[in-house]
């Protein structure tokens, strides 16, 4: 663990964070409050979203900071089902003295790998990072010295789910999400089921424009005056999954394909290492393909 | 009343907004919370902020829908009196149903009023606005036509005194908050007085850099790479009071103080008329000279 | 003509805009500005592109005051044809004494039509407006007052050829270009063909996200977080044109399609003022179905 | 030297950047490109700007492919020097095949460092990384493995004229162009005589706001709405130097100290890469301190 989530770690031994998605009702915040106050707990941040106050959908993110939180924890999740079962909540308790533990898929670039590695160990990324994971052995000296596996599990067409299976064997108890950091390859619907709205990827345009392969030759085609780059969990339709972060940098006539490529190196791995920081913080909820981010 | 407001109006015509700034403690998420549900009150935004959760302050904007909230409105601020004695809570109850009603100041310049109209009469800015008050004559054109009385009321030197008190006889009980919108005369002490962090002025550079006249030439002079503008509260000490909101634009050598100018006013216009959509919707909090702004 | 224009207009009489496209090869630029400097031009700005330096297309365009050029114009641009020949250009020489008429094509909104009037009357906008034509009646007050002819021209699904040559017959010999600000009918092929890269539109995403009918629906069913505008001149196929200029700006899952489309207002108008601005200054070369913008 | 840089250098053998400054009058354009294409020179990029076309500056910069430019170099100088003194030109005559050796000066932060190292690598910067000196050891090990030397020189109150001697030595006739990245010292007088226009320093806001010490905790204090860094030429004016490039980031009230100076390393990482970048390519032309950025 480095010494900066160490510090962070010591810092807040008891803190936690509720999240909630249910209908929309009157009582809610007052029902939820009232438990935590009662247990003792002093709110720090409270986030709350209605996708419409009449009939709509209620989301909330409350962190706080509660006495003796790990070792009253299961304690606390059994008494909250009574509030949770009452207005047909799904919800969950993160635990931050639980930092996840993150997984990076790459292939052989390696910007967003090392914008991730940078800013974990600069403490801004909260979390660890359990392992790299990559087809090719491109990054591997890239990531030797940071004290972090690095495994090559080449994928080739043929020999793909075998691959897969490997990738899942290596994962299964050792990391809580996936980020593929410019990973190049498509991963298949039976992998993806084992990691629902738990695998992050970065895609090098501004969905929905230029889906697919070749997002900086699409652009230059086009002659957009913006590109941009999205980070979206992933489903099994293709760049289609729920977005998370985006964001775009001007370009013009002066920029050739490589000068596009180029820039948005530097705005993939800012939006992708934003939307990573966010879910290691529970700071999203996904609902019907689309994200409510408490940023 | 334009019809955008009247809309907006008989759409929410329940609708409240409580702001609250207290020493942080355990326990006023919850007791809010508690006393708006047990009065039939659904919540439909709440913000939150602590400036430390160890000592610090706690401010909070609940935005709820309450059955006949005007007529029950002075029952229930008063039986919210224990909450906040409890709580030693500065606090205000803002009806949605009334309107805050703005007076812009202005002198030859048109553009931030002119946002500030259409804005109105799109439906962007929920407010009434009462009167445009003018030291020159070059503006009432203008405002001709948008059926808002327009005041003439040169300030000369000498008579400055005699002419503001002549501006506050004619605000009296007829205004909530005063905008310059590029008002080129300095307001005196006195005048403040009378509306505390109820004077939102634009300044056009990027504060405090190019504090006091002409900032676009010291700018220019400075060799500045972005040129900005500054919503803010008057307060005595001149471009000094609490920041609402400020943003900036991209210019460079190619640009003469001239194109800072026109630049200048598109940024200036925009930035205005966000701090007073905020503002009028009670979405600004001060506190030592600075804002809570639940955007 | 507005006063501001005229002061522009006073301010430099004798400016011309060279614009050039041809494929590239060495002594272009010395051919030119060698023709220039020897008729008495004074080069105040030039700006210059290479699609690329082997074999590729350059692209230039020189703005200069040579004395007297309104009148000695026809024997410059005679005496031209040698260069031009020389290095088989594409070019034309616009005299700024001769600003460009604007037609602008409305239906019910009038964010962006009252940007056009603002930034005109601010000077900002260097060209003259001709006239407003509209299917609707809507904003005909918003046009009264200043001193613009309003044609109101109805288009059904039975008469739109009529009524496209009535549009044609209203143009001829008044307008250089038509803007749609918001003019929600497609033009006909055969109107197109009349105005080729004479056309421009303000579409409300970010293209080629959400082409066609209700961008900002589309967007928020995809959850994006970013909505944009784009301005392109009009072609055959629908949202497919040379992209102008572009920009966005941040959105999240609170805004509602009504949120969208009001914050998507402002970027509208300001997207595509600057458009038509770089137009009228003789700004844009297109090529291929792309942009080059010296801006 | 680094593959990127090597295969930028095989690719543009015979690429010159010619910078010229000097009084506005016509001809200029015309006398320098001719002079290049009778030597056969192409010209792949040309920027010009005038301060004021009557009596005001010109600057430009022209980037040009000539076969064996570097063996000729000497002779095209000497040639030039008719056309310069006619025109009573500043000009220098920079060789791409002979990149820049950039210094990088450090404390204890490595985010600049790590930034600059990155796009080196990348084949962004291109230049030469000739070492890293630095006062303290924190980033000793953060160098190695890149192959670049690291000096350690500390800097005492007592010694410090001594260590800025020792500087001295170790940069003459090794480096180009020093880059202050998070240098927590300030350079004395004399050093700075030794390189005028060639040391880049970075000032962790947007200046002029915020000059000298602790500038994120100004701006927390002031409660600014956008937080931002500056990129320098450092003259004898603390933070008063010649503006390379700015940016901003916005915040808010939720955002402590840390927060700030966590969000300002992203700004400041990439505005100080973006100046060291055009320093290197010799986009920057000084004059009153100014910068006239070619970008």
């Amino acid at each position: 663990m480095n010494p900066s989530l160490q510090r962070y770690l010591a810092q807040y031994p008891h803190r936690g964070r509720l999240l909630i998605s249910c209908p929309d009702r009157p009582g809610i915040v007052a029902a939820v409050s009232q438990f935590l106050f009662e247990r003792g707990a002093n709110i720090v941040h409270s986030d709350q979203h209605s996708s419409d106050p009449e009939g709509g959908l209620f989301f909330m993110r409350i962190e706080f900071d509660l006495p003796d939180l790990v070792q009253r924890g299961p304690e606390i999740e059994q008494e909250f089902r009574a509030v949770s079962q009452r207005f047909s909540m799904d919800w969950r308790l993160a635990y931050a003295s639980q930092p996840k533990r993150i997984a990076i898929f790459v292939s052989k670039e390696e910007h967003c790998l090392l914008e991730l590695l940078w800013r974990w160990r600069a403490g801004d990324l909260r979390a660890e990072i359990a392992t790299v994971v990559s087809n090719h052995l491109d990054l591997q000296e890239t990531v030797a010295g940071w004290d972090i596996p690095f495994h090559h599990l080449p994928v080739t067409p043929e020999r793909k789910a075998e691959a897969e299976q490997a990738q899942l064997a290596l994962l299964a108890g050792r990391a809580d999400v996936v980020v593929l950091a410019r990973y190049m390859q498509i991963l298949s619907s039976d992998f993806l089921q084992h990691w629902p709205n738990r695998i992050i990827n970065i895609h090098h345009s501004f969905l929905p424009a230029f889906v697919g392969a070749r997002p900086y030759n699409q652009a230059h085609q086009r002659g957009v005056k913006l590109i941009g780059a999205t980070a979206h969990y992933v489903t099994e339709e293709l760049d289609a999954g729920p977005i998370i972060e985006q964001d775009v940098q001007r370009v013009d006539h002066r920029h050739s394909i490589e000068d596009l490529k180029r820039i948005g190196r530097y705005i993939e791995r800012v939006v992708l290492a934003r939307a990573v920081a966010w879910h290691v913080e529970d700071r999203i909820l996904v609902h019907q393909n689309k994200t409510v981010v408490f940023a």
